[in-house]
């Protein structure tokens, strides 16, 4: 159950031979009714931005964002191919709308994959009639959306949440190229709660900012990230706006706490919280540099409680820093304190939370009330031998 | 031969028991005269700076600029260690001091190890006096030396350049921790130039910018990067600024080149240039982002010639970036223009060239006449093997 849960969605998923594994690799989300509804996105903040971020921007800000389908492809992420990369994506908006029967404006796409090579568009092109005509509203087909866009995930991330007589759902990948700042990945979020556009745009960026935004598993922004709601009113129900992000905050956040468990070679999720912190930029900057540290990461991996990199990482983040107000903890067990090392702390209750598959590493900087939590994950072997070779 | 190859300088490394291993872990370059002469130094950026920063820079202010000696240690880096930190490392400076007879002021201390553990200063104090009576101006000396300041490095790092009828010697350590941002390792240079404190202040910080900090092998600062040089002025040669910079940069360089060279788990160098950047501070943003780009160094382990991640670092980068502007070559072998891939271009060729130890990736941006280099290594299991644990 994901992206067709709430009332007013369809949702397929296909073959169309992008992946030369034969892998599901298109996919659709559509609204039943087949007409524009309000829509919102957040994208990459990549300069580097693929065509079919460049397509589904200047598609929302034509429609004043509004949107009847989302087309997502996965094996090919139409990135660094120039003009044609945004002729070719523009096609596969054009061929879904008219099979739809709506205008291609109203037709968002994401695409993920590799970078720098055209897409093969008559596979593409050979596909998209089955794809429009087996969406349906089950589970089934949710599943199979989200198994179509999915790359090195190893499982399918799908979520539904309840608000107060709305529902979200949403779908999701990502295993790597996860960091930080914007968009971090691709997903598609539906609701039937009834929203203008511009509170959807609101109540997105707010979910975005404190979920997708607040995990990182290499550091590496991609060209491709997107997020990507559409809201079919079909619930009639109006949520206000808190209503609205809180219900997408929890449904993004669980697709990020996914997605980070998902990631390429990891063994443990570690979430990295900063406390005392002298402004919010602060914390989240502290948080960020110890979450995407390699020599942190590489402690996790081997559930070593080396609390010193910690603490360089926080000296060295450009976030204010007194070394003698700073403790740290793992798992609630204090390791250091006025920057230097607790004597006689339990070691083997630190061992025990270090073999876990979650761990928590929490630094005070003891020097104001702001605070932050950002989600990584360790670095294995597992994460280069995917990361290698592209064949 | 290195540290001790400029005339009036001697240097000496023993075994005091710091390591566990019984490998050689405490250093010492002193002026054969024992008197104090002309020093500078940097420090690293981190505000988590280990005792002996703390300690070596105020020895430095408070002689306006004069040294006699250098005590350089291994196995544990004295960070994280709290008051008792700094006055162990001054009293090891008093005890040198009182050995060779010259003040403690004039004495610097540099250490290198583990994090967070105090400094088991019964083996160091009965080993000063050996240290010091053992100085000699022989290259055995000096190798010795370099060996005493080695953690995970698995060769010494010597080197001797000849200026203009002056010498400049120098050791360095360093295998990870190593990132662009003021001093990212340990190094003891010395020279027979003759200089006023200022001269080599300005001259060794001009080097340090154009070397050391333009290399990088995980990303990570460490809490105690100094670079350490003292000239005695035996040669009675006073070079221009521009001479002695050069000298000094030369030096700085090669040791660069060394230490990426045996960066923790490497199998190859990588050289990235990126040009036709918009301004020097932007051809190093991009320079650097994707020379710590967790991906790119995946690839290069894989011997994987994939630009795509190259054009999405840069991308990221933060840098003015206009993406039917940029060019890509591995090798020199253009691979990608205008933001697409280069058609038909050798395959066979640049498989070749990443095949070989030391690889060249060079951007050009297409905007402006600014370039920059960083050195960096590939990422392999190496890495993560030797940081899974510290034990």
């Amino acid at each position: 159950m994901s992206v067709n849960a709430p009332r007013g969605f369809t949702a397929s998923g296909i073959a169309c031979g992008i992946k030369h594994s034969g892998n599901l690799d298109l996919a659709l989300v559509a609204t039943e009714s087949v007409q524009g509804v309000p829509a919102a996105a957040v994208f990459t903040s990549n300069r580097a931005a693929a065509a079919p971020v460049t397509v589904s921007r200047a598609h929302l800000v034509s429609t004043g964002g509004r949107a009847a389908a989302v087309v997502v492809s996965s094996g090919n992420a139409n990135a660094a191919t120039g003009a044609r990369g945004v002729s070719d994506a523009e096609r596969i908006c054009e061929l879904t709308a008219r099979s739809l029967g709506v205008s291609p404006r109203e037709v968002l796409i994401c695409q993920t994959g590799l970078i720098g090579i055209q897409l093969p568009m008559e596979r593409i092109e050979s596909g998209i009639g089955a794809l429009v005509s087996a969406r349906d509203s089950g589970p089934q087909l949710a599943a199979l959306a989200a198994e179509a866009i999915m790359t090195t995930d190893t499982v399918r991330k799908e979520v539904v949440v309840e608000g107060g007589g709305f529902t979200v759902g949403a779908m999701a990948k990502g295993a790597a190229m996860l960091a930080p700042n914007l968009a971090t990945m691709l997903a598609v979020l539906t609701t039937d709660a009834e929203c203008e556009a511009g509170e959807l745009q609101v109540g997105l960026a707010r979910a975005v900012e404190t979920t997708f935004n607040q995990m990182t598993v290499d550091g590496c922004t991609s060209t491709n990230d997107s997020v990507v709601l559409l809201a079919s009113g079909s619930s009639t129900v109006r949520p206000t706006p808190d209503e609205l992000a809180a219900a997408l905050e929890r449904a993004c956040s669980q697709l990020a706490s996914m997605m980070v468990a998902d990631a390429e070679g990891a063994t443990k999720v570690v979430k990295v919280v900063v406390r005392g912190a002298a402004s919010l930029v602060d914390a989240r900057r502290a948080a960020r540099k110890v979450a995407e540290s390699m020599l942190v990461k590489c402690s996790l991996n081997g559930e070593d409680a080396y609390w010193g990199r910690v603490l360089s990482e926080l000296g060295s983040s450009g976030a204010e820093f007194v070394m003698d107000r700073v403790s740290v903890s793992y798992g609630g067990i204090p390791v250091c304190r006025g920057g230097t090392a607790v004597p006689g702390h339990d070691v083997d209750e630190v061992r025990a939370h270090m073999s876990r598959s979650e761990v928590e590493i929490t630094c005070d900087l003891g020097l104001g009330e702001f605070s932050a939590e950002v989600l990584s994950c360790d670095l294995g072997h597992g994460y280069i031998d995917e990361n290698r070779t592209t064949s």
